[in-house]
């Protein structure tokens, strides 16, 4: 297999993994008659940074970018290499992207057989969406948007940052799993921190095909909200860390 | 002593501390006028991903398998040796298992003892089995068997994944602590994840034998479940790792 | 760009990360409908530690000092040079103090835009000061006084300690993260720990020179006390330093 | 000064930050009127672990033995030296547990400081005592013991387990600080898991001594077992050990 089709499967199966136990602390924590119900926004934001920590061991070959935002932001910030030394180009892009998408997409399938039957147990339709993707505490589509481009802002600048010599490569994925945990626990209050298209819009789409019982709308008129600010806030990462990071490193 | 009896008793003794620890933040959590009482399902899963950092950490020379799944994931993963260089054969698998679960049972019998006053206050049959087996929370042996699959399947697969560059070996058994806590918060919610035959199986027989108080019946007609569908998880990811972790590493 | 410049930049940006995540926590678990509303003081605790977690990694040129107290608790601690080989001197303590507190100015705004709906929606004024600054549990000014110099006294005494055996570089930025999630468990119950003046004074301007729907007070009257305390904590430390850490060293 | 000196003023040292700490976060979560009141049991776990993480690290010079069943179960072990090269006689454990008990009366004033509004503040004398030394959740004098005597064994099992491959050097104090957190968790429910003598008859003495507002009595039936329990835990582990580690490590 080439590089490319390396780096394809790498982050098909890290964002399956991130996907799969991502959602599921959330389906944990609100689904009806599991374990976890009513285990609270700590045990939410813990679940999603150790889920992140998971998807990144598995996909050291692609980098564990394991997010479009985190893609673009590369791209932005000029990056000329992705993992296993595939360049950047559209081509390279595009796999990317595509296997975040097909594997969060999987992961959230495997999320929904893991907790079938609190989904069947389930009566509100809005937590069965919320397992999958997010959605806004007030509905705003525009405060919304800055809501999500500052969380994801801080994600992918400091993931950047990471390069520098406060980030000793001896500790692997933790570093990354922290950043989680303190966006999560910090910036999550508005809109639940999608801070990743591939993580909302795929479980999304997963939960529009999927036959869940009684399950509702997907939500698609707030969809975008946590695709394009991401993007955006991915991006500006990217762009600010031109200046910026030489001067930090 | 020979190799085969070290790795005998590195794994009886990091099994039984995993247990004993594992154990007991249940008890802590559930029964009866501990000074736990009611901390809930992340102190739960804090404790037992803790409890397993404790086991792997004084069972290094076994290589700190603490498993059966994990040990059978090995086996179908085309592993030729265990630790201290001790070959792969029929013997040495139920070495290791055999260790795993006379060790669970010597640490549920030290949990029970750590909390006997509590035992004895508690009211509720149920809480006194539950601390030492799991049970579904919503009973189907089918997709109880489907839950406990998919989270060893993550358990084992990540834990092959372990030798990967994202996990430097600096890092000790922090990495396997943080998986477990993961799998705990994200897919413990329908069946309180045993993901490990031993863990289950022995401290029911424990709890069979044992003289608890008031203590009910041990729920016999479940107890394959924890046994069957992490066996089976942790086969499948050892298959499932042989074509995908080549490319990932 | 010279030197002085760098650490100017690498600490205004730091503290604007700290300040943001931080602020960010408190403004989850206390303002009206956000999804952490209620999510208790561990979670506080924890973001506030990942908070200096994710300040220091990108900070990493200036030594990641984010706090006048550090500073002057270094000078006092008698260090001749800060980072970038910068020497200490009056123009390069207030260099760094003015970083850390513009920083922690645009930190503040930041994470008034990322909670702007919550802000609107908040009825209670005490709430929203309570995210950009800290105030007493019970106000006495003297024993708030007593409470903030042991904090900060443990937190700077603790990072000259980092230099120590104990602590080694491979650990990066999580050795300061738990220190602070310490403090924040430990001591943070009578004045919330401010420990850090820019961090408390600087978010209390931008309180007041914000248009913050329904603000009331900035409560200037307490406003010293987060700057006297852990200023008088932070140059005890450094000087209880000098003669006991040779010796602990 | 010689390294006898110095091993005592390095124990001493870090014991008081541990009490200072560990004694801290109980008076956040237990007193009155505290931003951390009611907390909940895992802030008091993660808040203990800490705090002894806290101490190791100042601690270096003499090892971090920072309680008496420690230093006497190495004794057990067959130890011939402690930190800095200092031989191990009747001498030496008596100079390190004279620095740990002298160190977690320190500390305990200092958190008394630091809580001072809220111990006068705090209804319940039972409460106040509580934040000072451990009580069993049910009384019963023999049981006590025999969870402090497991809890301990644990402890200085595993910190002797330490030496392993499982567990670098380049991890520091976390090991010991999740550790901690883990018999808290998981075997601190009947009796508050004192596990060293120092950390609770010095602060129990300081509890009889300071002029703490209508503080009742300092239970002296009950401070033998946290005493006794401990110190035959910690030499059952030195004792155990010797067979064991070996073949472990």
């Amino acid at each position: 297999m080439d590089n490319l089709g390396i780096v394809f499967l790498s982050e098909l199966v890290g964002t399956a993994l991130l996907v799969l136990l991502g959602c599921g602390v959330v389906a944990n924590v609100i689904l009806a008659k599991t374990k976890g119900f009513g285990g609270g926004t700590l045990m939410i934001n813990i679940g999603w940074g150790l889920a992140v920590f998971v998807g990144v061991i598995v996909s050291y070959a692609s980098g564990a970018q394991l997010n479009p935002a985190v893609t673009l932001g590369l791209v932005a910030n000029g990056a000329s290499e992705f993992g296993m030394g595939v360049p950047v180009n559209l081509v390279s892009v595009l796999v990317y992207i595509a296997a975040q998408t097909i594997g969060a997409f999987i992961g959230a399938i495997f999320c929904w057989l893991a907790y079938k039957q609190h989904f069947d147990a389930e009566p509100d339709a809005a937590n069965k969406l919320g397992v999958f993707s997010t959605g806004p505490a007030i509905r705003s589509y525009g405060w919304n948007l800055v809501t999500e481009i500052i969380g994801t802002f801080v994600l992918v600048f400091v993931i950047i940052g990471f390069t520098n010599g406060g980030t000793p490569a001896e500790l692997g994925a933790i570093p990354v799993a922290f950043l989680v945990i303190a966006i999560g626990a910090s910036l999550g209050g508005p809109t639940g921190y999608a801070i990743n298209p591939a993580r909302d819009l795929a479980p999304r789409i997963a939960h529009a095909l999927l036959p869940i019982k009684d399950k509702g709308g997907s939500d698609w008129s707030y969809s975008w909200v946590p695709v394009v600010g991401p993007i955006i806030g991915g991006v500006l990462a990217g762009l600010a860390a031109i200046p910026l990071l030489p001067i930090l490193g």
